[in-house]
């Protein structure tokens, strides 16, 4: 369980690649260098967590298809409800006259929401996709 | 407006790379050459489009956050009621006692989506951010 | 040993699309789309295997660093000797007065080549890096 | 022209995140963590440069082709002499039997460099490419 505890503690950063990334800082919003420094901590570290295969993950899929497609709905409720410990929900969005967006929250080891997504990534009619991975723990 | 009028044509591809392909399609679960074709060749036009700024997109921004940081979701919440046009929707998860994932899925130009998501995403309490853009058009 | 032999197979692919990628094929200048398909299939094929930690890979490696700084030359070249079996040949840019660019090619498993990567590029001094693995095989 | 000024001041981090990046820091060999920030700060800002089509870069593209293929070389070295301002030098390697691979080091702006990457990258004949590039400027 995180403590939320602070820990200050110095660095020492060139004037110049500092005077640079406070600029970025300004333009990216951030109140302070501790909190940017912050998100590049995690980012990095969710990066590492992903490369594990055994590493619990959350997921979200982005599926972009053609509801004409014969069959593709039923399809991709059904490989849903076979693998409903691992889906969170589902959130739906009418693109145009044709085309859906699906977005599909995941969760499990990398290495079943990468398996999940590419399943459903695949059915014919499934015209772009993507997935993005996350993680938690005590850092977070 | 796509008339998805299917045109056939021959192409012509190196054995060996054509056995390793026809090994991949397996394992991913495509039905025929034709399906995992089209899936590379959408893929690689959004790709392209996703570099022009004016270009229209759909986002799909993943925010996890603690929510007993102060005044966050109010923050988060005021951003979008401003920004009402590009979000489509929001879906909320409970990850454990203190993190949440919100995933927010936004429409307007690349430019504007990006922005937003920044916008979004350098909040004090967000953790861990991600925007995944995909872009619809003739060829979607 | 790859035979280069050629295979010419038919696609369906929907018209929109094809329009959109014949644009694309004409902007990025392939010759015919059986070429943009070679490249497309290596592309996705080469991006599976690079998973693989025991996949045999090429890796090259671009290190930005101050050649004033104590020390790291030696280290550099020490590491590289030290694994001279994986590495191909440095290629060394003088950026400007303080600034170096050297390019190292390696040769090695995908996990042994990331690691001596990630071990050259975290030494004291070095300011920015980036590894681009490729691998070949009978689909090359 | 870069001072090389240290400058030291505190950031306040979250105990458990502290404790999590500290591990990390250690496994991926760095000294101290004001050298582990100094990476993070670095490729973030090269990361927002290289979005930029007018910034000032280098470029590592990185070709592996077949060298039967007919009149392949000639239009490499050919497109090459005629962007001679763009490219600092070419490093070839024998891979096996039929491969070469060939390593580029470019320099101009982002777009520039771009550019004729695809160029290159694009002759029939090449199997499979990469581009890598990073910026320097004051903050380098």
């Amino acid at each position: 369980m995180p403590t939320h505890r602070l820990v200050r503690f110095g660095v020492s950063i060139d004037a110049d690649l500092l005077r640079a990334f406070d600029k970025f800082i300004d333009h990216a919003g951030y109140g302070t260098r501790s909190e940017a420094f912050r998100d590049l901590m995690r980012a990095r570290l969710v990066e590492e967590r992903i490369q594990d295969p055994d590493a619990e993950a959350f997921g979200v899929l982005t599926l972009v298809y053609n509801h004409h497609q014969r069959d593709l709905e039923e399809k991709l409720t059904d490989v849903q409800h076979h693998a409903h410990h691992q889906i969170i929900s589902t959130t739906h969005v009418h693109l145009d006259h044709d085309n859906c967006m699906e977005v599909i929250l995941l969760r499990g080891t990398v290495g079943t929401v990468r398996s999940l997504a590419t399943a459903l990534a695949s059915f014919k009619g499934v015209k772009h996709s993507n997935i993005s991975l996350t993680s938690i723990s005590d850092f977070a």
